[in-house]
């Protein structure tokens, strides 16, 4: 299993937007990957416009289908006017 | 639904006896904490001895139970001598 925390920076004044954006792409994520085994967006409680999406995969050709997905594309594109800066994306090996 | 990555860094030569307190820990959640809707160990791909722990929690008041459980403060205790530093806690509140 391979664990993913992806730390998206938004426009404060833009997190509305994100959200929807996002919440729509989780949804996709829900419906169309049985692999994808947890796609959560979180918050910080003490920065505001910084998210957390908390990740778990069954495997890493599970991970890679995610990102090659017609709809996480589209959803990059669309959150594309809001962000404040590039994602930082770190992978974890799960202990089991 | 609150969040929470915990940041553990713990002696390269212990990783071993780190994994086997904590994934005992981890059991006794799962076992008794029906609030506690993720505890899942993850490992750092790049930093060797450098541990990330995925959590989830109903509410509020699931996270402070989970904290004052016995078997927590005992296994807090038993990792000690394997840790390299203080743990790091990000709280974070989920978007749904």
């Amino acid at each position: 299993m391979i664990g993913v925390v992806a730390t998206l920076k938004v426009q404060v004044e833009k997190t509305s937007e994100f959200e929807a954006v996002f919440l729509d792409l989780a949804a996709k994520v829900k419906a169309n990957e049985p692999g994808c085994l947890l796609y959560q967006l979180t918050k910080s409680k003490t920065e505001a416009g910084v998210y957390k999406v908390l990740e778990l995969y069954a495997s890493m050709d599970d991970l890679k289908a995610h990102g090659g997905t017609d709809y996480f594309k589209a959803g990059g594109v669309a959150m594309g006017p809001f962000m404040a800066g590039r994602p930082e994306i770190e992978y974890l090996d799960a202990v089991e």
